[in-house]
């Protein structure tokens, strides 16, 4: 219904979805702001089923609101219970979950695809999205322990980017190499010290980037399994970079070279 | 004293490092974590003061603890208690805040300074300290309304590689671009869009890279009276990149340069 106030037992529903277990049942999540909403309008990848607006919005939110598009009505305060954040914005986005498939990537070249090895923190993973997203990734692979990319914190440190990047998700190791060898993909592991110059990185059209778990790294299996391993030349006494940070400069090398 | 144990007045006083005013008042923080203390134990920038360590890791930690440095033992309790992390490592350093200044300092080139305007996140300001530190780069200076960087926030991001960094605090725009133009820096003001592309940075020995709040950017008195500004060249949907992610690719881009 559009204009609806948001009763009670819906507003228990929402709630729940700050909750993996009941975003997993209900195969969907929230989005907070008006970043994610203009991205998920834009993008259509995880498509929006309500929205849910507090009063001093409404009219802003109506305005952008796609025909037959649920819009909820509810008090400030109704939406400072349901947000995640400090200062609400005033608007959240009720959106779908999808599970892409590594069966239905049709690749054009040239192409790079990040996989991502158990990722533990939500504001990585976010700014991860991010920044793939700058760089115009728009695949990410995911392992099977990798933090949820649908709580609301992965999703506000994405910027609201994570609407333009399919999440493939519970991707095992053997799956990676599998595509990679059937799609002519070169695999890069990203290690913090012994492997190749970052800055030496050859040219190849089609990449996949593979970044490890925040203090543990890649997986033995992974590491050896790639066609090669690259660090970050340092100059310095930091004995690692966030993950984040390293995802980044592998982005920008590799974004240069093709 | 060695050994002794932590009172109570003393838990006291330790809990409310934890706030800035306290911490401004009494000139020190804390650090948690062997991390962070073999950090403090290797650089000297922010002497130690005093260590608080539980009973599990009283004999780890007296092994590294310099002679005549007072370690103060607690319940596990107790330190979970002084502790901001979910799950405390164990060992606490209190340590020493120091104010250094810009005339102190004496140029070796080739040389990369950060100035920091007014970012707020603790996170990214850890985080951007972290790959300071992987880089080589060894100050940064920081705006007067910077977040507090002896925040726990702000020290557990930059997994300790803070105690490799010179902070100069309440740095001003007139004092940053003085200081460039007796010293001979270059200034390069860091921007979202319409920059030269950060790929076509010429070489300098002598650099200061400029990055401002995570959404208002650099204010407009500093962007207009840097040498030269640049953005980083994206292909994709995103508006911006997460300021530490832009601070690691000029990071990347300079120390490849000299």
């Amino acid at each position: 219904m559009r204009g609806a106030s948001l009763s009670k037992n819906h507003e228990q529903w929402l709630r729940a979805l700050h909750r993996k277990k009941h975003r997993r049942e209900e195969k969907c999540f929230l989005a907070e702001g008006f970043n994610s909403l203009g991205a998920a309008l834009e993008s259509h990848l995880y498509p929006l089923r309500e929205l849910i607006v507090d009063d001093g919005h409404k009219d802003a939110v109506m305005e952008v609101a796609p025909r037959g598009l649920p819009v909820l009505i509810c008090s400030n305060k109704t939406l400072s219970r349901i947000s995640t954040e400090e200062t609400p914005q005033g608007v959240i986005a009720v959106c779908s979950e999808r599970a892409f498939s590594l069966g239905e990537i049709e690749v054009s070249a040239p192409c790079t695809i990040l996989y991502l090895d158990r990722i533990s923190d939500p504001g990585n993973l976010g700014t991860i999205l991010r920044t793939a997203a700058w760089f115009g990734v728009r695949r990410v692979f995911l392992s099977s322990s990798c933090v949820d990319p649908f709580s609301t914190k992965v999703i506000r440190s994405s910027a609201g980017m994570i609407f333009f990047v399919e999440l493939y998700r519970s991707v095992s190791g053997d799956e990676v190499f599998r595509f990679a060898e059937e799609k002519k993909f070169r695999t890069i592991a990203a290690i913090p010290f012994g492997g190749d110059s970052l800055r030496r990185l050859g040219r190849a059209s089609r990449n996949i980037i593979l970044l490890g778990h925040e203090r543990e790294g890649l997986s033995e299996e992974i590491r050896t399994r790639a066609d090669l391993a690259v660090s970050i030349p340092g100059a310095g006494t930091a004995e690692s970079l966030n993950v984040a940070v390293a995802a980044s400069l592998l982005l920008y090398e590799i974004s240069g070279e093709i």
